[in-house]
This record gives C-alpha cells, sequence and structure tokens, in this order.
C-alpha cells in the first residue's frame, strides 16, 4: 500500500557503527524485534525526542542517560513501547540496559533504551532477556538493513537512506540513517525512531545543532494523523573515524544541506507508508508572515480529516482545503489575499474561485498518487512544506483492529 | 447509523412562528430543500456564527442584516452552502432575499440567508426562484419538523426538542429548537444550523447573553472531525406573544437551564448523527486548573483518530488516551496528577496504571454504544464535558463519496 517507496536497495555502512539484531517474540514470533547499534569509542551522539508529557518510560531513560556520558550502545525493541508503564516500566529498561553493560564490559548509562509498538503493557522480559544473550555475541557493520526491518512495527516498508557528503577540500563522510512509523505521526513527531550516523568528526553542540534545524525541516514537518506518541526519537551519532568538520567552515553547508536531505526523505518515507496510504502530499504554504503561521496553516489542512478523505478519493473538492485555511489558528486573516491551487491548477485568486477553473485539470492532478497542494495567504514571505498522506478505509482498519 | 437517536415524537409550535417548505431540487429532487421561518412582528433574535475566515456569503450577509433590523424571515436552503463563491455568491444571497421580502412586503435587511450542504458551487438560482414563489403561500405554525427534515444533508434524522420552562409566579414559556450537522463539526460550530424560538417576551442583550452561555456548553462542545464550518450559525428568537422574563430575576436561571438543556440535546443530537457513528461518548475532564484547559484536553482526546478508531472497534486501548492527554496544549502538565477511567473502570491513577485494572470490565463498557471518559488532570476543580463520535468506515466512507 505505500505510495512509491521501495526497500532501500543498498545502505552505505559507517566506519565506527555496528549493530545485532534478534527476535524475542515481544509481539509476533516470525521476525527479529530487537535491535542493538554499537557505536565505536569517542562517538559523538545527539539526540531530539518526544514533547508528550507522558513520555514512555526508554524516552526518560535514554534523555537521562544522554546528559551524562556519550553512549555506546542503542538498544531498540519494537511490538511494545513500554509506554504508560509507570515505574516498573522505568526498572524494566533499566534491567535491559544493564543486561547489555555487562555483557560488553560499558556502563549502564552508556545505553540507550527505546521502545516502540502497543502503550500500556509491561515488556515480556523472560523473553527479552535470553534474546539479548544471544545478540550481543552477533554483530555486523552491514546490519543497518536488517535494524530497518527489526524496529518496524506497523511498517510495510523498512525504511533507511545513505548520502555520500563532499566536504571541499578532498574531504567526504557518509551518512546512513534508519527510520520507522506509520501510524500516530505529527509534530514533535510520534511513533517514530530515526537512528542516524556519519563517519565525520564533529563536536557535540554542532552536532545537536545539525540534527536540530534538520529534524524541524523533516520529522517536525509531517503528519499522518495528528497524534504525537510517547516514544518518538532521532539520533544522530557521530564516530569520528572520517573526515572533521566544523560549523564555521564552508563545508558545513553541504554537511547540513545532506543531513536535513537524508531525514526528508526518511520523514517521508513514513507518510508514504502512513497506515492506509494511498497518496503521497505536499501541502505548501506560501506568502506567510512567519515561519510559524505557514507551519500552523500547513498542519490545519493536513490534518483535517475532511481533505484526506476527499484526496483518498481523488476529489479536488477544494472548499475543504479553503475551510481549512480559514479555521487555522491565525489572526486575521484577509480572505482576499488568500490563493489555493492543486498541482498548477489554480482554483482560489485573491479569495474569489477563478472563473477559468476547471475541475477536471484538478480531477487529473489529484488521479496521480502523489501531488502538491498550494497556498498562498499574501501576508509576506515565509513559507514551509508540510507532508502528509489521506485518511482511507484502510486507515481505520488497521487502527481499530491494531491489538487484536 | 445513528446512536440512540430517534426522529422527534412531537416539537411545540411556538406562539409567533411559522415554517414554510419546499423542494427545489437543489441536490436532490426528492425532498423539500427550502425552510423559511416567519416570525412576527416584535420577535427579538439573537445569533451566533462561524469564525472561519472564510465565512460563507449567507453568513455574511446574515450577520450584516441582523445588525440592521430585527428579522421577519430566516430562509434556509439544504443542498449547497453557497461557501468560497465569492462576490456572486453574496448576489445570490441578497437576490433570495429580495425575492422573499418583495412577496410578503418586507425590507431586503428582515430576511437573514443561511445555506448548508457543498463548498465552492454557485447556487441554481434558475430553480430556486420559481421554488420560492410557492412557498410563499404554503405557511403553519406546525411546520419545525417538517423544516428539520428540509434542512438535512448528510444527517439521517431529523432534530429537534421541546421545552416548557415554568419561570415562576404562575408563568411559562415554550422553547423549540431544530438542527442539522452531522460531518464537519467542530468547536465555534461546524456546518451546523440551528434555529431556536420561544414565546417568552425577552429584551435583545438578555437574549443575546442566554444564547451565548448555552452555546458554550452545547454547539462549541461537540466534536465530529475537528473541522469548523464556513457555515454554521444558531439562531434564538423570541417572539414577545408569551410570559416576560429578564435576566434579574428568579426564573432567569430556570430560563437559561432550559434553554441549554436543549441546545445540549440538539447539539448531542448532531454528535448521535456523526458521520459514521457507531458510538456516542461524554469526554469529561475534571480537575483542570481553568475552563480552557479543561476544554483543550477534552478536545484533544475526542479528535484524536487514534482514540476515535479504538472506540469504533471498541478496544479499551487506554494507552492512546493517555497519549492524547499528554501532547495536550497545556502547560507543565505533571503526569503523577492525572487519573483516567472508562466508564467506572478505574485505569491509571496518579498517573501509573492501576495494578486492580481488569481490561475485561473496561472493554465492557466500551461495549455499548454509549458511554464516559474521564480524565482527571489534578491541577484544580475546573471540569467541563465534551461530546464526540467514533472513527469508521463509514466516515470514510461518506467523506470520500461526498460529491459523487
Amino acid at each position: 500500500m505505500a505510495v512509491n517507496l521501495a526497500p532501500p536497495a543498498a545502505l552505505t555502512p559507517i566506519a565506527g557503527v555496528k549493530w545485532s539484531t534478534v527476535g524475542a517474540a515481544i509481539k509476533s514470533a516470525e521476525r527479529d524485534d530487537i535491535a542493538v547499534c554499537w557505536l565505536a569509542e569517542n562517538t559523538i551522539t545527539a539526540g531530539v525526542f518526544t514533547k508528550n508529557a507522558f513520555a514512555a518510560a526508554p524516552v526518560t531513560v535514554a534523555r537521562r542517560h544522554l546528559t551524562a556520558v556519550a553512549p555506546r550502545a542503542l538498544l531498540i525493541n519494537s511490538g511494545n513501547a513500554n509506554a504508560g508503564t509507570g515505574i516498573a516500566g522505568e526498572q524494566d529498561a533499566l534491567t535491559l540496559c544493564d543486561q547489555i553493560a555487562v555483557a560488553r564490559g560499558f556502563e549502564q548509562a552508556e545505553i540507550l533504551p527505546f521502545s516502540t509498538g502497543v502503550i500500556g503493557q509491561a515488556l515480556p522480559m523472560t523473553r527479552m532477556a535470553p534474546a539479548l544473550s544471544v545478540l550481543c555475541d552477533n554483530d555486523t557493520d552491514a546490519g543497518w538493513l536488517a535494524a530497518a526491518r527489526a524496529i518496524m512495527t506497523t511498517d510495510t516498508v523498512p525504511k533507511g537512506t545513505s548520502r555520500r557528503v563532499d566536504l571541499g577540500g578532498g574531504r567526504y563522510c557518509d551518512i546512513t540513517g534508519i527510520t520507522k512509523g506509520s501510524g500516530m505521526i505529527c509534530p514533535n513527531m510520534a511513533t517514530m525512531l530515526a537512528f542516524i550516523a556519519t563517519d565525520a568528526t564533529i563536536a557535540e553542540p554542532d552536532l545537536h545543532q545539525a540534527l536540530v534545524m534538520a529534524n524541524q525541516a523533516s520529522f517536525n514537518s509531517i503528519t499522518v494523523d495528528g497524534d504525537t506518541s510517547t516514544n518518538d526519537a532521532a539520533m544522530l551519532s557521530a564516530t569520528g573515524q572520517g573526515a572533521a568538520i566544523e560549523c564555521n567552515e564552508a563545508g558545513w553547508g553541504a554537511f547540513v544541506a545532506a543531513l536535513t536531505g537524508l531525514m526528508q526523505e526518511l520523514a517521508c518515507a513514513i507518510v508514504r507508508d502512513g497506515e492506509g496510504a494511498t497518496r503521497f502530499m505536499d501541502i505548501h504554504i506560501a506568502g506567510a508572515a512567519d515561519i510559524d503561521e505557514a507551519r500552523a496553516v500547513g498542519f490545519t489542512v493536513a490534518q483535517s480529516p475532511l481533505f484526506k478523505t476527499a484526496a483518498f478519493a481523488g476529489d479536488p473538492n477544494w472548499g475543504r482545503i479553503l475551510a481549512a485555511v480559514g479555521r487555522a489558528p491565525i489572526d486575521d486573516l484577509a480572505i482576499d489575499g488568500v490563493d489555493i491551487a492543486i498541482g498548477d491548477v489554480a482554483i482560489v485568486a485573491g479569495g474569489q474561485p477563478r472563473p477559468d477553473y476547471v475541475e477536471a485539470e484538478a480531477a487529473a492532478v489529484m488521479a496521480s498518487p502523489e501531488f502538491t497542494i498550494r497556498v498562498g495567504l499574501g501576508r509576506g514571505s515565509a513559507e514551509t512544506h508540510v507532508f502528509t498522506s489521506d485518511l482511507s478505509y484502510e486507515y481505520v482498519r488497521i487502527n481499530a483492529e491494531y491489538r487484536s
């Protein structure tokens, strides 16, 4: 069902990063559901986490561990989010970290835990502990794709991509990232996890800044259903085994652009594989007074169930776009500045329907599985893109039957 | 498909109010789709309208006319919202007002137009004008139910109710209201129209205050899909043919309570008949610091597609309630103050899952077509109710196929 999305053909290994995967039958016995990312000594890691007040136990632990010491292992499980599990859930996460730490001679705080899946159930610790023992003896630097598969929940396609970056002066670095997510996708991220690494040598403040900037234009610019999960995290590790780069030099722009492009590709892969998605849409808001306003309008359109069901039907029911723009939480919107187009077919200009609009032309655009909705606000020069999917029968089926 | 909702058995006529209905084949030839509410001389009318910046042409005209002079007729059509139709749409609305005014000897501004239905198409004026000629010769004070039917769009059940109010001192008044709406339902109202009248004698400022107060607890406390329409309006007329009542006297509380109850019943009827609804839910938020906060949490839960699909399945997936509470737009939510219950089954206490929780008990509550979700925030004493429906296959079908 995913829209124009194939599994990655190949993912570039990153010097200093190895992966192990194993099956613990957390939700299903038929697949690997635990992955560990091993980070070489001297690796620097930055992270951004969910803003949900009910952050899951692993998020609480990972956030705390990350501020204490540079991580040596990222421990990820799918099938169970270890969220809404209270103090016992936090203890479970710490127990798993301990097991990895003891097996490899690390401190507990050098392990960051991540979980994704159903909320409100305890982790099956009796199955996970023996699986972790197996996993610790098996690792490979070619394990990125296997890891991308192990962290999937309702995803139908594993998601990953790589970039080689020309930093100038004959220097290059590689970036590879994997992600998962399909429902509960929203700004401030969702049931979404992303693990990205580069062999470049980058100081922590620069790395963190690059992650935050790229995150805004990628994982914080997508929505499938407007829900923000308790478990979202995006991690960026720099192993320091390749070229050095810092934020004051010429090559930095190339690095950030490549990172942003990679994260946008990963974020859009989540939308393309959005639960029940049959369309992938770029909501392009221009002419806003500032970027916050552009995002507010973009998300109001992208999250409108009426727009999303019309998109599912391929129906150019532009009145639903107009109604969503009109109720967006911005002050004093003057409708006579508003333009609306579907693809390149202009429909509303200056708040008035265009007399030359031909509905069949807009319908032809929406017959495609992928298209752009353009909204001009006529208030300034800020613009943004919000990426979203449609709302289909399949979305309802997946979410009504998730636990059955 | 409507949840515990039958057509009204009888609606009490209101002295000073008559209705006419007629069919103009606006969207379908098989039913009446125009209704006119005739208001006797000296009737006072108050109104509240959509806050959507793209207010439809009839809303713009009705708002302007209402400030100019007391209305003598409310002209309502279904099947076409006359929204997104620009200057031509406003001219069409005025032309229709003119026709009514000339036929009955009123001023143009004494007619308020209302439209509901599909957005972005011109009204079929050539069919509406002859229908209006027929209509002006046909009116009855028993026409409330026929009017409730004529204003329906995707509604499956006509909606109306009556109250007799004991004002004290041997005085009584009657209130009758009708409403329509089923999709695009949200705070600040929706594709929702409501027409309410009483025979009581009430001054305009008091009448307006009563409408605004009752509206907050009724039409502004419901959501089906989070979308706010361009056409919403709720009108309250007092014909002055019965007992006099004013806001400084003892009986005023009884009047406002009865009006609020009537409007809440009408608003909940919209949710019960929500597009594709199979469940009716009362989201009860308590322990909030203030009412705005309570409403913010209530609407975040009520609009979560993940919660709504779980409700459709009758699945007590309380993690989705918890995740929605956690992402609600309120500051500094401390999770250790949060309680969650489904019906009377307590699930989360002080932010921790209760060890005595038995999922089968919550599943039994959710097997019912109607139940309450209770969220305690532990921050204060404000509370509110938000009423909502579930998200089903049928919701998607209705909205994907609306224009086909």
